[in-house]
């Protein structure tokens, strides 16, 4: 029996095992199944590489005004380096987004969208949450007083309702945790019985068979007497007796829970890189890039789009067009650090060679959307006392997670759309009335009656695969090409350097575009050093 | 075996209960375990009563500007009532303040003290957090526009640091996500291999017993080819590989957890009146008092200690003392509504009956004591990645709970005791430089040359049960209290009505003060519609 499980991700396809994720697990198992895809956890460096020698003016250009790039400006500037930053949009922080009344983007179609939400109201779409750990992303946090506030992860109180659960679940609202302390108590009880039975006879010391069964009945809430879980007014309660205090929901039945499968949307600790509470900045995601654009705003060239990266032995010269006048220009310098999306740079004229053009271009350019919808009322805080979190319907790129900012408000934007892979593709076809539309069905049997009736008709959707600029969410990796490639672009090509979260261990995050920042400069120092 | 666990709630006194509870399960588990004893969990009522009719100028005396007390005025002054509020403090909020520069409070000795943290930091002492379904707290933070933020109760970052621990796990700092992944990962793995072998042949289908093996595998993170636990990296990370990814740091051994007993510190499900996220205002828990105090501060007499309440078949009389002139003063209305804490309402010159009086005195004055020194360094963010939340050495009284605010910022607030019961008496005993000795002599093995190291000098502490005007926590009833003694003070006596927490399913809680306030005010009403 245990050799047959149907959801392990070394015995399935990465897509099946993406997708499987996403109908158990929701946003959150999504991405920490990625991880189980070598793209890395945790960050490796705390602080940026300390860098000694006077470069003498030595000059950098740096491509893109992302993390990484204004990473490379901030550090290497402080260090007497002459950075220049060439960059395609017209605002810097790359993919550090968040829309908000007036925010555009546009797409490779050159279609731009521009976002209508009411003053006050924002939208993370692209990077939206901080693990704690992160520690080089908090270092620039700190060293550019960016305000910070806590980003709900994880809300016990958000609902699953899954048509596709099996049994009579199927289609029934439920609270998260109705699910987590009915499963918790059921098999704490299942096995502080069989404990009592003498299952573990052979296997624990008397001692620990009662210690063991100590736990049991704390964790699972257990009667205490006979071991048996009758459901604890922590999984919610249902009414109030005349003194005000409150009587316990029912439990459900284990074997209704084990058939739905509604019990695989958990695990015992919340996962290392979603963490149930995790972090962001007040006010937007954005506001990283703001704090890095007053430190070397000054240095950044916008709208000035890469045509040409050529190099010899004495320096590089990298030619780019503004695309508003369609002026043409040269620069030239002693090194380049190159941020662009792999993708993107592949495409142009470069002198980099062919063993890195075949780096460049393996890893597959990862699809993903979003869609949120403005709110009228927030229905979700007022009538569910759901501040923050996720509900979810188990339907591969729907969710509807809740903002984590602007608690008791009166109006809030809920996300209600997060695609990768397959589904991202099909959702970037739709019109922006279909996003809406779908959306809208999909979210409305977690909140009857209000989701429709709320939507207040601003919206804001994104598809990375399909902005101009990015063409991808981020660069996903298999482990095999990630051993075969990767060395290839940590090098230098010639005075080229690159940096970017695609060359690090972490694609997809902000803090592995700062790291691959730092190692690159740290690189790029000790060889203009030698001189 | 099951009828003997000794830490059963109907089973000991409930002060052996309530230490239990601070020892394994910190501050948590105590205010958890005291709902056990009857101190109600969820709110009732979600709105507060409609009030008809027009009373045409009735004048009611609202003894304490405290939420019940502010409640009764706001809510009252809206249909027409002329209240008048009576104030003992300088200021509005009752219990409901946070310490900042500048702000006092005083003994029942007379001792005043002054807090002097650095501007921008500030520590609720009072009410420090709000679970999102206290309906009637937010109802009003809506109302009055008060901001709002997460804050983190729970944090699996935070550590346990036990040296009563039993085995090799004695004085060994973790992190409490090791002890809860760990022991979800054995006890997943103990019920999936009794699963396999048979021991739930006779209860569970074939089906039933794959879906639950299935469950087990996901929410243990056990290695689905033989059932067992080998540690997962959700746990924490202890290396990183080339690539950039982690290696999980080692799993503690299932005999050392049990024997440590530090596996008891949870629960499987968080508790529902202390949810893994609960609610702040931003810049403090006083800016609900001030939200009130912008509706009715004009009602209100500050300095003004009530000294007698007399009433006739007319109306009532009370007679106060301005605390700073001296002056006395009698006011006159049609009705009194008093939430000043039973304690000291009982000790007044008033004609309430004996039999009232019997009930005033009969709920525990509980003592409560809490600490907090000012850190000079943000040392468990910077050093530890811990954002909120706690960490406990399983030292009753002692606690170490993190600011959920200014994250990122240089300085920061950390309660360092959380005094109940027995342990507040002795902590209120003790003189300021031996609480602060105290508490960073218990503090210092979880951050290690940190936390003395960077106390820079700045502390404050309250001793509720010693605080003028308060003399205690809150009112604690026992069951058969409440029983015997609450629907007396739940009805006027004469034309007097009770209000304040102390007379809610929820005493302790803000939500009880106003909730007892709608009760009151819908009973009065009717009365004076009736003439």
């Amino acid at each position: 029996m245990a050799n047959s499980k149907p959801d392990q991700p070394h015995k399935i396809t990465k897509r099946e095992f993406l997708e499987a994720f996403a109908v158990v697990g929701g946003v959150s198992g999504v991405i920490s199944a990625l991880n189980g895809w070598d793209m890395g956890i945790a960050s490796a460096a705390e602080a940026p590489p300390n860098l000694m020698g006077n470069p003498n003016g030595t000059k950098v250009l740096i491509l893109g005004a992302g993390l990484a790039g204004m990473t490379s400006a901030y550090e290497l500037g402080l260090r007497g380096y002459n950075c220049q930053i060439i960059e395609a949009r017209a605002f810097a922080g790359g993919r550090c987004q968040s829309s908000r009344a007036g925010f555009k983007t546009t797409t490779v179609d050159g279609e731009t969208r521009t976002c209508d939400f009411d003053e006050g109201q924002y939208f993370n779409h692209g990077p939206w949450r901080l693990p704690s750990f992160h520690h080089a992303v908090f270092h620039y946090i700190r060293k550019f007083g960016v305000p910070m506030e806590a980003m709900i992860q994880e809300n016990d109180l958000g609902y699953l309702q899954f048509d596709k659960a099996g049994g009579p679940l199927a289609g029934r609202r439920v609270r998260k945790r109705e699910i987590k302390a009915d499963m918790r108590g059921y098999t704490s009880e299942l096995l502080a019985k069989l404990t009592d039975q003498g299952a573990l006879d052979e296997q624990l010391t008397n001692r620990d068979r009662e210690k063991l069964t100590d736990y049991l009945i704390r964790e699972g809430f257990l009667d205490a007497n006979d071991l048996s879980y009758k459901g604890t007014i922590h999984r919610g309660q249902s009414e109030f007796n005349p003194m005000g205090t409150s009587i316990a929901s029912k439990a459900i039945a284990l074997k209704e829970i084990l058939q739905s499968g509604l019990g695989n949307t958990f695990q015992g600790v919340t996962t290392i890189d979603h963490p149930a509470t995790m972090f962001q900045p007040v006010g937007g995601m954005d506001q990283i890039a703001r704090g890095f654009e007053r430190a070397v705003g000054d240095a950044i060239t916008f709208n000035a789009e890469v045509q040409e990266l050529r190099q010899d032995e004495n320096g590089v010269s990298i030619t780019y067009r503004n695309n508003v006048t369609g002026e043409v220009s040269v620069q030239k310098a002693d090194y380049c650090i190159t941020t662009l999306p792999l993708g993107i740079l592949s495409k142009l004229q470069t002198d980099l060679s062919d063993r890195c053009k075949e780096a460049m271009d393996a890893p597959r350019k990862m699809t993903v959307g979003k869609l949120s919808l403005q709110m009228n009322r927030r229905f979700w805080e007022e009538d569910d006392q759901i501040y923050g979190g996720s509900s979810t319907r188990g339907i591969p790129g729907h969710t509807v997670i809740y903002p984590s900012y602007g608690f008791c408000g009166k109006k809030g934007i809920v996300q209600s759309a997060y695609t990768f892979g397959r589904a991202a593709v099909v959702h970037g076809e739709l019109s922006m009335a279909q996003k809406i539309k779908q959306a809208v069905n999909r979210s409305e049997p977690i909140h009857p009656g209000q989701f429709r009736k709320h939507y207040d008709g601003k919206a804001f959707s994104i598809d990375w695969h399909l902005t101009r600029y990015s063409e991808a969410g981020w660069s996903a990796w298999s482990p095999a090409d990630r051993q075969k490639h990767m060395s290839i672009l940590r090098e230098p090509q010639g005075r080229v350097y690159f940096a970017g979260d695609h060359v690090s261990g972490l694609p997809g995050w902000q803090v592995g575009a700062i790291e691959s920042a730092w190692a690159q400069i740290e690189k790029l120092h000790a060889r203009s050093m030698k001189g």
